[in-house]
């Protein structure tokens, strides 16, 4: 390292500084909180609860509802669009389902406004009161189920396979950007089906979309598995989730997909006549994945200099940076507007930032705040030399390369750091899964985080008591682990299998 | 014509006779109305004024996305997402926004249900009351200059470039498919400026996207001009428009863009330092576009058979159908792959339907109705003279085409369709615009639909009685006419310019 390089450094430094990030080891909460804000990917908004999804948030999600969406519609999905407001007797019509929802949702009770006495505001018109009152959806079972009554006559009729792309509205007491808002985006798939067999199908086939999806493209391994029946979703007859695990060791659900038998069908009196030309309710399907997403891959892969983004998801995956003064500059600009339609022609998206009101000691600190996976520094003395230097922002390693066959370099550089962060991610994963057949013992590391399989009973009480006890719930029965009888740690009673326990987001 | 085809040609009839659309002649609305539905692009929820976008509607609608989106990106705007709920009080901090939006939104005013006394519904909980009323937005400039307060401090900071593609609501008494429905789905860009002309250029550059999407992709001619005073959006001081002649010569407003002025920046106390180092309002834009664009699409083009779509914008662009017996399906199924296969390597979106529940006459009526604008029939007969029969939709006109380079002949003629449907469109447009100088003539002239280019003195006395004479109002002074004084065919005062007269939806 030479002097310049040193200058450099420490300009960094400050500039990193100047950020301010506390530190994960800190506070991984306040870390968090922080880092959305400071990448400018989230803010809160003026309105209780709701978030505001900044353009370098938004980028992110817009490649992730293109991937997700070519998925969706590889397996025969369409998209389509259903009423923001559902009716609020539809509400009531599945039992389970209103329970789980009706209690935090928004409520629309008039359709006008009118200027009050002194003229300086507005007030609701309480001449315009709904007859029956509107609920902004929480999800939208209820209003498609009520639709799909006119479309489904006949098996010919089916698979009806939706997915509309949409927000949603959940009062939450206690938010928190990306996790837990009480307006999100998400997108919800709801299929239609023939037959129980084809309809369980579905819900297992959208796991794995979701799976394939966070690991291949999040760099985020998940576990899949199976709900018990309290965590399930709300008129549901098996919820399938993937679970992540964040770097404090708490689980992130991460998608779910929901088996919903003949409920809704029952509900909403969605018959058909099958192949037997008997009439028959039809069979369910409803699976989503949320805005929670963001939370899941900044909290997965991010350090404390910022974001670490996997490359098939950021927004920009190289920025060029130049060192140099004076004559250098013009030099430099070839040379970086030559390796950029290089990149470009290669599908690669880049940056050249040779903005002079900024110093490269700010714009490093900024773009490794921003989890640009590489940065490539033009220095007039490198280049005589035919080198630059670059820098993968997973591991912060620095490297000079040769200019000549850049291009190649950072593509496979590229997919190496998408494949090490996920490599990193499985492996602190796996260092944090715990088989535990003790209770106390599990009561004490609990509270450091981490996944725990322990035999469980089976029962709601047993369940119960681990949730009082260390705030800890069951996040599903997993497939991937063999499973064994035992005795359940808590009850001491006989256990069929293994389930997943963790703290969670 | 030999007996075969006539045979089919009588089955075509009977599938679109089951159809059973009724005649633009006869009455436009009806035809719109049931061609919406019966093309399944949208139809009618149960939720008041509402409508739920059906896959093949919605599939053209991401057509549109899709092609906008890049445009505006091209143009250095960002996508982002802000709140649907706005506190009521952001709405009355802009004056002449609150009047133009008040009086049409709908309201949240409780965030709970609870169960009801007799366990079989829900009710609004009255604990749960919020202390200000949420609206659902109307539209964003009020949450969005909320927002960008905290994100302008210095003229280093503009301009910012934001769109969000989202659901609005606006409560309409009398709603139609996609032309007005309380909810709607859109686009609305919101700009900020450091200086009054460059949020002028920007509000005229959006406009000229807008016209250029119309015109090359929706194959929509388009009239650019500038609204009257009465006619602007609600706190702009110049709204610009692009105005569509629809087929029954009334106007369809398809996409608007407003130069804000300070207005916002005012209201939500958006200042900044310029760069003279001095504090100043920021400059604004907003601009939109909506799911009233696939009003406009059906209108323009469609006809008696159902709906025509520019190939660029149809979600299915060629259709194959085979017609054959017992064992020439394997060959043509052979035949058909190898002819699908070229055609997706061209980037062309086919479907071959060799499904043998529905016969091709009912497939032909079908597809009709649907638009799709090239259908491909493979019969055994043609096929060994090496032919194929190739039918565009926009005239309905029948050849037979050589099999050898169909690929090609396909993609020309996909070319050709977008040609002609735009310049018919053109043609129809220019033959219904009329120069008119006589009040008594244009009352009994604009029974008949068409565009009045008329003398305008400029008063809102003069626009009044118009409108309350004819329905007719001015859609905007035209950019495109070459302007000339003269007199004002109501008033007898002078004029400056010749201004746009149309009934519009």
């Amino acid at each position: 390292m030479n002097f310049h390089q040193k200058k450099i450094d420490k300009k960094k430094k400050m500039a990193t500084e100047l950020k301010d990030l506390t530190k994960r080891s800190e506070d991984y909460s306040k870390w968090y909180n922080e880092l959305v804000v400071k990448a400018e990917l989230a803010e809160q908004a003026d309105v209780r609860g709701c978030m505001v999804i900044r353009p370098y948030g938004y980028a992110i999600w817009e490649k992730m509802q293109r991937v997700l969406d070519d998925m969706f519609k590889e397996t025969g999905v369409q998209n389509a669009y259903f009423p923001l407001l559902i009716p609020k007797s539809f509400l009531s019509k599945e039992a389970e389902h209103v329970e789980g929802f009706a209690k935090e949702c928004a409520v629309v009770t008039h359709y006008r406004l009118k200027t009050n006495d002194t003229h300086d505001g507005v007030v609701v018109d309480p001449a315009a009161k709904l007859e029956e009152e509107l609920i902004i959806r929480p999800t939208s079972e209820t209003i498609i189920w009520n639709t799909y009554k006119n479309w489904i006559k006949s098996y010919r009729d089916l698979p009806i396979l939706c997915n509309q792309w949409c927000n949603v509205m959940r009062w939450e007491m206690r938010t928190r950007l990306f996790l837990r808002t009480s307006e999100f985006l998400w997108q919800e798939g709801h299929t239609a089906h023939a037959t129980r067999e084809e309809a369980e199908e579905r819900a297992k086939q959208m796991l794995k979309v979701y799976a394939k999806f966070a690991e291949e493209y999040m760099a985020v391994p998940v576990i899949q598995g199976v709900k018990s029946e309290t965590e399930r979703f709300a008129g549901a007859l098996d919820t399938y989730t993937i679970e992540a695990m964040m770097q404090d060791g708490k689980a992130l659900q991460s998608g779910t997909s929901h088996f919903l038998g003949q409920n809704f069908g029952k509900a909403f009196d969605v018959q058909f006549l099958n192949k037997d030309n008997k009439v028959e309710y039809a069979w369910a399907t409803s699976w989503g994945v949320s805005t929670r997403l963001m939370g899941a891959l900044i909290m997965t892969h991010s350090d404390d200099n910022g974001l670490v983004l996997p490359p098939k998801l950021a927004p920009l995956q190289v920025v060029i940076i130049p060192i140099g003064k004076g004559d250098q500059m013009a030099m430099l600009d070839e040379k970086a507007e030559a390796i950029l339609k290089n990149l470009k022609a290669m599908g690669i998206s880049v940056k050249y930032d040779n903005a002079d009101n900024k110093r490269p000691g700010f714009k490093f600190a900024d773009y490794e705040l921003k989890g640009v996976p590489v940065r490539v520094v033009l220095g007039a003395r490198d280049l005589e030399k035919g080198l630059v230097e670059v820098m993968r922002r997973d591991t912060l390693e620095k490297e000079n390369v040769a200019i000549e066959g850049i291009e190649d370099y950072i593509k496979n550089l590229l997919n190496d750091i998408q494949q090490n962060i996920y490599q990193k991610a499985i492996k602190f994963r796996d260092a944090h899964i715990y088989e535990c057949d003790n209770y106390d013992e599990f009561k004490e590391r609990i509270k450091e985080g981490g996944f725990f399989l322990c035999h469980w009973d089976g029962t709601e009480e047993t369940e119960a008591k681990i949730k009082e006890d260390t705030q800890a719930t069951i996040r599903c029965v997993p497939f991937m682990f063999e499973q064994t009888e035992g005795t359940d740690m808590v009850s001491g009673k006989p256990a069929k299998a293994r389930v997943l326990i963790a703290r969670a987001y």
